[in-house]
């Protein structure tokens, strides 16, 4: 017989059904039973009342999170407060049988520690809500794709292996390659702009990135997947952000259709689709925004000045998001174009959610004189990035793109406030397990 | 004015046209000039006859790749071998002037070393056939999470730092991680049957995956793109051939419909999109055939071995894949499952694609004291991946999963011989760069 998921059950279709999933509870009452089984749908009450004396010994045995098949029949119940039906059990077979005790109870969840969820992060994640966060990441990522394949864009899968940094070399891995060194990539930085010397148009890559960050916030982890887009033929970072604005609203009108009701039920969240175009604030403005709340920053924008200018977007533009543009060369890398007009100021942009950024893109410097002495501005050496220079020299495009987070679009999306609870294994400085 | 992609245009529509691309050759003949144009489209002629003053500047200066913008009128002309349809410009902007002599030459590159062009692989990308192969690699994961996501899976990212070695120790990347160890994971296999420990039911995951082999074959690499899936609730290994076999058809159905031809006409092979079932042959049969073909192997195929299979499957059945099942448990891993009555055999495969091992696939053991005991038969220690064992502790429903090489999936269906010439940027032990 083949398996029915229980949230697609339906009371007025009764009759025979197979069930498999995870006994969340039992609760006994004389010769009565009623345990409430688990799958990814959802749950079901399944009562037993006299059972045989097969059955009965299959129900003593059974322990909490263990993992069943049940063959019987669903039947309507008005009694019943879960959904208004139950399955009768003809047959309860034990797949694999939970050890006791527990890691910790799955209900009560909500006072045990973060640590001791992440150790047990398999455990953690059988509650409904974890599931969630899954099911729209992957939703969101097929949305993503879907308005990038619509758009003609490239995919492509750039190494992780590196034989020298790809930026600044701090917070960069070091390991032993065959009697030298690597380095773990912290962007798809160099190769997403090599897909724009090698003709490719359009590109898109999501995969992991890497920083040897020892910092403990709620917001940092030392590996995450990073989605980059790269694209040639812009005329400014202006063409950049209306691609990225077309593309998110794109993403969170699927979303908001598809799960709306489910994130505002779970949640408490209401996914609100942007409107377009997003508000733009220049780092100028910025400033002076933020000193007419009494904050003042040091070159690049702060946590607390995101949290103004995100205050302010809504206050003023009643809009989740927001561009912030033209930011000081002094913190931009030298690979960021400059205007002409303004040489100490880059044509780049980051992208504010809810006062949290999610986003840093620009136009980037494609002329290899340029290129260079920009780089020799910012005291790197060139032999090492001479094969990135060498992209430029044989005829490049111009082109901009952006980094945006995965985990942090989910966390924003949520209200969630730690990004280990939207990470599928989380990796901070002291934590490689599980 | 809006870029038109040179494929796109047509004669039967001509008119004032803005172009962007790169100048593929030039041919001067006195006071008229023939440019040839390419873009991520295709390629146009440019014909310059008597220029003004200006435009002959700027065409006296243009060299071999060099990036343009061209504004002109699109004309019809039937003496124009390329189309029959030439522009007539009104202006030509450079963009990005390529310098001399290039890295080497474009159209004679079959007879450039591939050492060569590897070194300077953004300009061999440039080449029509190099786009088309990330064109499908594009659509073919398009159309694999299609199939994902019809049938209620979930995509996860597991991280690539490991905190203890993910199989057997070999071939492992090592790294200083604030302090410690750190290893870069060669599989997400562990990580995809957390989530089957999870209740996630189905999942996917497309990613990087490191081996630190040291060999120099044409088919190895320390670093490429593994396509993997595990599902739940299956009764066998059988299960997951079926859904491979079902997945590897709508995969291939779609290129077939939207690639077929450009594949015929670019690399000369025929798109077969393959029936249901896929032949299965098992391990002992594997073994019959080959040594009625003269050839013997020890525990696990050979690629000689493999190449007969192929032919066999081809010969027998008229079909381009193959099942290899019930491998030894020699040749396995320890978490393989063994069929209950022949505890020598797993319940395992891979699947041949012309000869070529596409996949390795399995039911897993789910049962924490047989994956022990066969954890300590296979001389693991238990400490270290006892992470790992807890996944089977508190209730794992019986699951399974393959593993799917898609650089291996691009060279046999296209017939490439490298898999150089599939990768974007191939690792190898002696190559980190570019």
């Amino acid at each position: 017989m083949k398996r029915s998921l229980v949230g697609f059950l339906d009371s007025n279709s009764p009759g025979p059904v197979r069930v498999q999933g995870w006994i969340q509870s039992i609760r006994s009452l004389k010769n009565r039973h009623f345990v409430v089984l688990r799958d990814s749908s959802g749950v079901i009450q399944v009562t037993l009342d006299s059972p045989s004396d097969e059955l009965a010994a299959v129900v003593s045995q059974l322990t909490i999170e263990s993992v069943v098949t049940i063959d019987g029949d669903l039947v309507r119940n008005d009694h019943v407060r879960l959904r208004g039906m139950e399955i009768i059990p003809r047959a309860v077979r034990v797949e694999n049988s939970s050890a006791v005790p527990l890691p910790f109870s799955l209900s009560g969840w909500a006072s045990v520690d973060i640590d001791t969820r992440t150790n047990w992060r398999f455990f953690d994640l059988r509650r409904p809500e974890n599931l969630l966060v899954f099911r729209l990441q992957t939703a969101a990522e097929h949305a993503m794709r879907e308005f990038w394949l619509q758009n003609k864009f490239i995919e492509i899968h750039s190494p992780k292996l590196m034989g020298s940094p790809s930026e600044s070399g701090a917070e960069l891995f070091e390991l032993e390659y065959f009697g030298r060194k690597a380095y773990l990539a912290q962007s798809p930085q160099f190769y997403k702009q090599m897909a724009m010397a090698a003709g490719f148009d359009r590109v898109f890559e999501v995969g992991p990135v890497f920083r040897a960050n020892p910092s403990f916030t709620s917001r940092h982890d030392t590996e995450f997947t990073s989605v980059d887009v790269e694209l040639s033929w812009v005329d400014s970072h202006e063409d950049v952000m209306q691609l990225e604005e077309r593309w998110l609203a794109y993403v969170l009108e699927k979303l908001a259709a598809d799960f709306g009701d489910e994130i505002q039920r779970t949640f408490g969240v209401d996914l609100v689709i942007p409107k377009l175009p997003f508000p733009r604030i220049s780092m100028r403005e910025a400033r002076t925004i933020c000193s007419e709340e009494g904050h003042s920053f040091e070159g690049d924008l702060d946590p607390a000045a995101e949290r103004l200018l995100g205050s302010y977007a809504m206050r003023k533009f009643n809009h989740e998001f927001a561009f912030i543009t033209e930011y000081p060369i002094t913190v931009r890398p030298f690979y960021h174009m400059r205007f002409d007009d303004r040489p100490d100021v880059t044509k780049s942009f980051d992208l504010l959610w809810k006062g949290l950024e999610v986003t840093t893109g620009a136009q980037r410097e494609h002329r290899y004189e340029v290129l260079q002495a920009q780089a020799r501005e910012k005291g790197l050496r060139l032999e090492p990035i001479q094969y990135y220079l060498d992209f430029f020299r044989f005829g490049c495009p111009p082109h901009g793109g952006f980094g945006f987070g995965l985990t942090r679009m989910l966390m924003t999306m949520l209200g969630v406030k730690n990004v280990r609870e939207v990470t599928f294994l989380y990796r901070s400085p002291n934590r490689l397990h599980p």
